[in-house]
């Protein structure tokens, strides 16, 4: 199938399935039956049932994990918003490759498979701030690259890496939700605080050039950029068509996903927020997709580095929910009395 | 050795060792090395610190991890202050003993060696709402059975069980930070407000009985309990003289890890706090024993079982950092550009 155009994303996302209600009472009807007080796992009772929901089946399982992390470069960075060199993209993707990464360490911690997909990084995305970053074509390109990288799996944690493109994920947070530079800028890599206030300026100028273009999200994620965040978004749609939960990463990758969620209120039913990022506006983020109170982040280890890193060390907690559910005991099987008894 | 008297453990804890500064220093300076932004993997980046600090080595190790479960019985059930009935301690010992425990499979999936203690599950301690809850030999026998339990390794998570045991662990944190019942009491393994209420005055009764005795926190760990209570304080002293890391579990852990704080400020400076239970005052404890800010628990999954689970789940977080810090390519190594170059 060939994604050519942003009605063929929107025809796509109606095709979305919805959770498996008959899983989520077959898997409450067990953690009911575990050799513990009803509740005493917390949040790992919740990531069970949220795996069979969507998986479809109960017990859940865990053991073919999916880390996709798709790399693009930027033509904004040219205005100077990250500390990086833009040719670290081509080095960490190489570094990726030969197993240097903190990525590659975490998939190997985790039993996941490991998959890392370039983005034409030596044709980077039109700088925001001089025109359109991507025509509709170039995104819906990068989109179905991201579509056609998702294989059935137990979970996917998708992921990124680009130099400037917390610039990018910021300005497009900043078309979808409102709010200027200012709200949504962060250090990144490592900005100190007057390249924090440039930075928001870039962005500003690139929203003001854009503004009529921005009011529907496939134009914005065109206007502003870029391969990497066109491809996350196209990976989580694949994993909904799939049924394959999806661990989201940290601010880059939650911007990919509030496309989605812009098009589609239930878009990212599937998907559960692996951590907080330490970039200051990735609470707000995560609050504007819905992931506060019991769907808040599943860490908060003030990670920052992307690749995919926070959402690998939260697969690790999706892993000792599926082990707790589907290993344990029942209070029958075991002879322990219940509570009350 | 045989640790007969509270003054032999109070000589013990004159030996305690302190934190290694060439390994922390050898740390600190390997992770501004590695490929990635500095300090982007945030708290990662600390427990690798730590963990080399007390093993004295780097890059530190998560290999030998040891799980440690104690279990004891409580005269104090006899006011009625559980959910479950105390048989419920042995049947779920003999789960722990057959796999088929909450902990037992998060011990697989850490790859932890899981030991589980029971100590005179047919003799529980005496009720302290009508004397002490054990002697001062009773105490240190007990004590004992927690030292010798420790086995030389790179991590040791320590949890318990015991039907009765939070309102044990709520006296005896009100009888060291001060407080009553309402202060310290909650629904354990899951009291109705009620019942929270009752074990409060329970509490209370034995604050009161026992006042005299409670200024001295080996005193007032005999006078309230209970046997796992002194098992995994001992465990956490002899974790500090072997400098085996340890990742504290939840509120009636926590408790145990006061008696020593309360003996010496610095005698946990070699453990982490692995979880934020659920239980209300659980985040008071861990304050008083100084594991807020930076180091505030590293995981809040509104977890309440004990068993060493809630340590269990954040042993992954530490294999995590161990991984990434042992294992990432250094920019040298990578051929990767630096920060602002």
């Amino acid at each position: 199938m060939t994604i050519g155009s942003f009605d063929e994303i929107r025809a796509l996302m109606a095709t979305m399935p919805h959770a498996d209600t008959a899983a989520i009472e077959a898997a409450q009807a067990r953690d009911g039956q575990l050799t513990k007080p009803p509740g005493s796992l917390g949040r790992l009772e919740h990531l069970a049932l949220w795996l069979a929901a969507w998986q479809g089946a109960n017990p859940p399982r865990a053991d073919a994990i999916g880390f996709l992390v798709f790399a693009g470069n930027h033509g904004v960075t040219a205005q100077g918003i990250s500390a990086f060199p833009a040719e670290v993209t081509v080095q960490m993707v190489a570094n990726f490759q030969h197993g240097g990464a903190a990525i590659n360490q975490l998939a190997g911690l985790a039993g996941a498979e490991l998959t890392v997909i370039p983005l034409e990084l030596d044709r980077p995305t039109g700088d925001f701030c001089a025109g359109p970053a991507m025509s509709e074509a170039e995104t819906c390109a990068a989109f179905q690259t991201g579509f056609d990288a998702v294989k059935a799996g137990d979970l996917c944690c998708i992921g990124e890496m680009g130099i400037g493109n917390t610039t990018v994920a910021a300005a497009l947070a900043a078309a979808l939700f409102g709010g200027d530079g200012a709200t949504w800028a962060g250090p990144g890599t490592g900005l100190d605080p007057a390249g924090v206030n440039h930075k928001a300026q870039v962005i500003d100028r690139g929203l003001a050039l854009h503004r009529e273009r921005l009011g529907d999200p496939l134009q914005a994620l065109a206007c502003l950029g870029g391969r990497e965040i066109a491809a996350m978004a196209g990976a989580i749609l694949a994993c909904r068509l799939k049924r394959v939960p999806v661990l989201l990463d940290g601010y880059v990758n939650c911007a990919a996903a509030a496309v989605l969620k812009k098009l589609d209120d239930n878009a990212l039913d599937h998907c559960r927020a692996g951590h907080l990022s330490a970039e200051p506006a990735a609470h707000r983020l995560l609050g504007a997709l819905g992931f506060d109170g019991d769907l808040a982040p599943l860490l908060n280890l003030d990670m920052r580095l992307g690749e995919c890193s926070g959402a690998a060390v939260a697969a690790l907690i999706v892993k000792a929910a599926v082990a707790t559910h589907a290993g344990m005991a029942t209070f029958a099987e075991a002879g322990v009395a219940g509570k009350d008894a």
